[in-house]
């Protein structure tokens, strides 16, 4: 069995040995443990369910220091960003508390018996139940809040489904730690003891989306990954949900009049949100649209100005180091484009990136340029005019966000712009960066093909957990056999929607 | 290029010629249709769908005497029941209208710009949009319901998306006169030509599965076909759902209380459901757990009785009456299986079929004996406890209901066998019959594989419309570019969530 190592990104040492990779008869150990599990989490109803995920908070809360440590030294990502991003996964697991204490999101309904146009209805009550166990696989580039205690995690559980993590090897070390407080969690609520379980290996990957113990998956990663896996899913005997968050170009434009009137400021704002985490952001802009005239230029200039000086980033891990390197080799050799700044080279030890700024022109847009290149650089693109732009926007591949950057007086402009970005994307952003994605009700972290494998819904925001969920309607059915939120007086209340009427 | 002619079931003859195969140039120009139509009916904006919706309740109203002829030369489900039929259909298209214009299935969400535990917020603003063309295939044996007018064109018209409907080879000219009303009524409120488009033939399906223009598939139909398109679909470049609605064997319990305080009913109702419209609804109960006791061999024999003395029925195509043919075979070879009645044999002509009822126990119930059956016939399956009751239910698959005959006395069975019904099946029927699916907002027509390829969702009530919708977010966005559901104050008001709070 292989040993799962933690590797410094800073040096590329192996620092430790964490876990041997979970093997055959562990990992089906563990999934009919999640199996075993689904109907006494489902019992501990949406106050103890609540109460598990703050208990979670708690735990992540009490260890903050020695998981920043850890994570640092396995991702490189800085402890001001990584102690940020564990206060947003304890947030993450609290809204989510709180959002099925509010209790909507089960979308309860009764249609009392009654005439109707088609003849007498029986007495129906649906809401959404749990799907059972959900496999999540971590993402590297957030150790934290896109891994095992983050939204894939958070989402599951408050469905009510047990889940399986699948470790990300970038960071084993983390996930380790990370999965200690969730199961002290777990056992400081009495929730039963496969709620969560944690493997480790790409073959014990593959094997957890085809074990038929495990009914959906979340995935964040490479597109790649994500297609194979996805593909595993579809081709069971019977399919599963595959809710891959994969590549993303994130196109942003910066209209004539922004460029002319803050030049300097967009520069800033775009070199800012690109090479922000080493560029190693899903919604990073890998496409920036500038009009082909004076201010346009401007602000190519100042980027290019700024690039130069930029140091080099650390990767997180050799794999991404060697992706990023093979990307901008493909953008660079891309029909048409051309390298306009490079920054300092790193120095030989870990993983390290120099930033870099390409550029092209819309008219000569290939599929090769438009590509995620997953890392510090980004790919100029000027436009000469409306049409020109609209033009290379079709052809750019779905993505999680679409940013405009435009003046408030060119309101005709960006009227006709704004159904090309929402056609092509999740989030439309106005006069803002891309990185960055608030956890809220009102999020969509999602996307058109090959954003996500399914733009139906979003990976971050309380929404996200409807991924985990079935509908099931009960009909004619005595109180003592429904649930409490589909009785006519629940113990803990909730909107419902009664013969057709939402009621708060 | 093959003709499609319309066949009369009742003599097996062929009455007409409808139309042609649709070839690969007409299919390819009738997607670009469907995808050039989807801005202006997006354009019609929630009312003006729910006008074309009531428009084409009104002209199919307005044909209904042709078309239930038709439908009745087509399929031989008699007028009554398609009188029904096209009532329902009428009144499914005008709920989903109501429904639009209340608003709530949108999902519209406002998050103020403020201060969070992770650093401020920006104004985020979410709600569901149309995916694109929608794929619609229509069912052999709801030649209206769940056909060209059907569940899956209303859902996705209801959405915002253009419809492009395969249509049944067992009823092209019910397809054909459907498809002029739904035309009519397109020209009348003035919505784009390419909103409804229909295509026949195998291989026009198969392709238009496959076009890029089609963003997702609705599906009514057998396990095969549909789990072949659903391949298709998923190993697209860029994959698309796939929503579709395959086989049910719909167990249905019968306790020992329930046996022994009414066996004559409940050998009645039973019968009255697995024969209705000659066994040909998706609801049909299919396995029928009887005790093991005097009162369910009397059960039993009441509905031996029964099925002796009932007319054969006629089913709805050749492949129809081959497939219950065959499917009988395997029940009747199925080992520890008997047949115990079969009615009397049709005639010669035609697609006849006889009634059939075999049996066998709960401790032999093999896999082969426990797939659907689709046409007059069911299996009852005799237990000899509750413990073997539910070990033979967890061996049954996935399904759209589950029905539960029981004295109200019988509390505890009934709890124990709830979890198991619901685990398999999208709806728990208690002391009634699955077959007949009200319209509603609390109903689910669908259930775990391979009821549907998708248990996420419903193909019958208001919730159905939301497999053909994606959410978006605009971030900081100017009124002029927000839809009118997103406006501080929109003109059609309709149930929104404000800063968190469900607001009705």
């Amino acid at each position: 069995m292989t040993d799962i190592m933690s590797i410094d990104p800073r040096t590329g040492a192996a620092v430790e040995k964490v876990a041997a990779e979970t093997g055959e008869a562990e990992l089906d150990a563990a999934c009919r443990a999640a199996a075993a599990a689904a109907d006494g989490l489902a019992a501990l109803g949406r106050s103890g369910r609540a109460g598990l995920l703050r208990a979670m908070a708690a735990e992540l809360e009490a260890d903050r220091e020695a998981v920043v440590a850890v994570a640092d030294r396995e991702s490189a990502l800085g402890t001001a960003r990584l102690n940020g991003e564990l206060t947003r996964t304890r947030f993450q697991l609290e809204l989510f508390a709180d959002a099925i204490e509010e209790g909507s999101y089960l979308e309860a309904t009764i249609d009392r018996p009654g005439d109707t146009a088609m003849g007498p209805r029986p007495d129906l009550r649906r809401m959404l139940v749990p799907l059972g166990p959900v496999a999540v696989f971590g993402a590297s580039n957030f150790p934290l809040a896109f891994s095992v205690p983050g939204g894939d995690t958070a989402a599951a559980l408050a469905a009510g489904c047990p889940v399986l993590v699948k470790a990300h090897p970038a960071h084993p070390a983390t996930s380790q730690r990370c999965f200690g407080a969730l199961e002290r969690a777990v056992g400081k609520v009495g929730a039963p003891a496969g709620t969560i379980g944690l493997v480790h290996g790409t073959e014990a990957g593959a094997a957890l989306v085809s074990h038929p113990a495990v009914r959906a998956v979340g995935f964040t990663g490479s597109l790649r990954g994500g297609r194979a896996l996805y593909d595993i899913a579809s081709s069971r005997p019977e399919p599963i949900p595959f809710y891959g968050e994969m590549g993303s170009v994130n196109p942003l434009v910066v209209t004539p009049g922004a460029a002319a009137a803050r030049a300097q400021k967009v520069a800033e704002g775009v070199t800012g949100s690109f090479t922000l985490g080493a560029g190693q952001f899903c919604t990073k802009p890998g496409l920036v649209f500038l009009p082909d005239d004076e201010a346009g230029r401007a602000v190519a200039e100042h980027m290019t100005a700024a690039v130069s000086g930029l140091a080099p980033g650390v990767l997180l891990s050799e794999q991404v180091q060697g992706g990023y390197e093979a990307g901008a080799r493909r953008l660079a050799e891309a029909r048409g484009v051309r390298l306009l700044a490079e920054g300092p080279a790193p120095g030989a030890e870990g993983w390290g990136a120099p930033v870099r700024l390409l550029a092209t022109a819309a008219a000569e847009l290939t599929a090769e340029a438009a590509e995620e290149c997953f890392g510090p650089a980004t790919l100029l693109v000027t436009y000469r005019d409306p049409a020109e732009l609209a033009a290379a926007l079709e052809a750019v591949p779905g993505s999680l966000t679409a940013t405009l950057i435009a003046e408030d007086a060119e309101g005709a402009l960006v009227r006709e712009l704004e159904p090309v970005l929402r056609g092509k994307a999740g989030r439309v952003v106005y006069n803002g960066y891309p990185t960055g994605v608030a956890v809220a009700w009102g999020m969509t972290h999602g996307g058109p093909w090959p954003a996500t494998t399914d733009a139906l819904h979003t990976s971050v925001g309380v929404t996200s957990i409807r991924r985990f969920l079935r509908p099931v309607t009960w009909q004619n059915a005595p109180e003592t056999i429904l649930p409490d939120e589909l009785r006519e007086t629940p113990q803990e209340p909730l909107p419902r929607r009664i013969d057709g009427e939402l009621r708060t």
